[in-house]
């Protein structure tokens, strides 16, 4: 563990070049956000470092987002790139407590690419929308030659209007908090490794890519004054998302392993390949950290959505150690859950 | 002249793949968009085609634009792909009578990219977005394997406020309203062109990448319900500009050629490559079609600008032909001006 994950002193970014890591989600990517790109876009909006941006215009407080995607491959069992990029985009809305109003999204594609391919993707993305109800209000379309880029990459933009129900605020976490988790674990980013071909085994499963929107309206419904704080654990899985929370906080997480769901598939292929499930992606997946007066009524909010059948609380907020989140195992055993280090699965969303 | 040009009908897209003239801005990135993506996409405010959609929120009308940059060479002389995807993003807004609020920025970074080669961008994204006044907000950084993206690509997002002194609509345009240009054409593509180094010639260029908001807050303060529609004629020029204006009217527009300011090196690069300068890209120009009770007005308020004292009327609108554009040389003669057919210049942003 360094400093990065236990203080907030900024790091600074000292590699020569960009590689991989930059991109996963870790603490590599961390570094380049915040002692690169950081300081020159220091603006009380970005210092957040949260998956929207909150703007207040003219009264009216919306959340706007960014996302890029780039998997590989554009297909996979259970989603593809468009369809990704649509939910990815809305989950980080719903994550940040609003509701989506309209999306855009920029194609960048590589001469050569099938125009049925495209058609595809064009199509998910229309899709996922029209499920969510949201339209793609507009974008733009470049295309650079065969062989700089790999088939298509889609950045998409989303604005939403942040609901008043709940005022997400990491500063509002106290010991004794709840911290629920939507469904099983590492779904997508174990999909994405195996739907590659690198590996010899085979698994039944599925990407858990959703629109995450449903469960988030059922918990502002159902508990929104007791909503701290949530966050999709996409690239960097769950080990992430809670370092994140807990590094700016005066509070640690302890996470009871043996209840955090996964498919078997999913610890299997963890267990073969030295991966830790708490760093795998997800792309249908939510944290949330519920005031403990809340939290059978935000369980069964989410349990009430279909698909939110097997959310559970899988940990809780403590004041000791500070600025850590511990594992707990079956047998009392404790272990440091850090941030992901380097990029074991490249190019997951 | 095809059908795509002079009728409201929906072009049919059949080309099995992708070729870099999709992405150029003329009639083959036009069917891709009509014929493949807007069937899929169909809503209001992707209707209109326009750079920004217009959306009413909670009473606040607000315009969003996104915009995809793969400028080659990422640093060129006047600008760099940082500072081309700000202005670019602030322009789209500006035309669309919007005041830029925030913008948002994600990154597709090839693995192998220099530090610091990243962090001037970063640094010309922050110093463009500064001067204007504007702050990004948020972002997504992704990172591809090395030979997978050609340095970096950018896509932003812009969000505005529209402004209520000017209500852009192309259905308001009658014969005799007016076309203002903010100043000289084609210096953005062929300073990439030159900068690409293919060539064997040099000139004394530079690209007129600008925000053209001054411009435009000048325009709405002096002429603002004399302004019928604004646009940046970057991809494919001032000509695929106005044809797209014309194509939904009833009503042409006659250009004076000669009366079209452009810088010597531009017009000697034109003639020596057989290109035409109306179909070459600009990044800190924009038209504006003023009612003529207006004329007067709009154009001194542009001059009075740093920086607009080019600006001049290139043409107007006339009642016959419908849906073209007429360009009307020194000695009266006439040629019908077409949209970009092809990419003669591929990723000039």
């Amino acid at each position: 563990m360094t400093t990065i994950e236990t203080t907030r002193r900024t790091p600074r970014f000292a590699d020569a070049q960009i590689e991989m890591a930059h991109g996963a989600g870790g603490t590599a990517s961390r570094r380049l956000v915040e002692g690169l790109i950081g300081p020159y876009f220091s603006n009380p909006a970005l210092q957040a470092f949260s998956d929207a941006a909150v703007l207040s215009i003219e009264g009216t407080r919306l959340a706007t987002t960014a996302d890029g995607f780039v998997v590989k491959p554009l297909r996979f069992p259970g989603g593809s790139i468009g369809e990704l990029a649509v939910n990815g985009t809305l989950n980080d809305l719903a994550v940040s407590a609003a509701k989506p109003v309209a999306l855009m999204a920029t194609l960048i594609l590589e001469a050569g690419l099938a125009t049925s391919t495209l058609e595809s993707e064009i199509e998910a993305m229309a899709i996922a929308a029209r499920k969510a109800g949201i339209p793609i209000v507009g974008g733009d379309t470049k295309v650079v030659e065969h062989g700089m880029a790999d088939g298509m990459y889609v950045s998409t933009f989303g604005i939403g209007v942040s609901d008043p129900r709940a005022m997400l605020d990491p500063a509002s976490i106290r010991p004794g908090d709840r911290v629920l988790l939507s469904g099983p674990i590492g779904a997508h980013g174990i999909t994405i490794l195996l739907a590659r071909g690198e590996l010899d085994f085979q698994a039944d499963l599925v990407s858990d890519t959703r629109c995450v929107w449903p469960f988030v309206e059922a918990l502002l419904s159902q508990c929104g004054p007791g909503l701290r704080w949530m966050r999709d654990p996409t690239r960097g899985g769950v080990a992430t998302a809670l370092n994140e929370l807990v590094r700016g906080g005066e509070y640690g997480i302890a996470l009871s392993e043996e209840h955090v769901p996964m498919h078997d598939a999913v610890r299997g292929a963890c267990e073969l390949l030295g991966l830790d499930p708490l760093h795998i992606a997800n792309e249908g997946q939510f944290l949330a950290v519920v005031a403990p007066s809340y939290a059978d009524a935000a369980l069964a909010a989410v349990r009430s959505v279909e698909g939110g059948e097997r959310a559970v609380f899988i940990g809780d907020v403590r004041a000791e150690p500070k600025r850590r989140v511990i594992g707990i195992n079956g047998y009392g055993g404790t272990r440091v859950i850090d941030m992901l280090v380097g990029d074991p699965l490249p190019r997951i969303c």
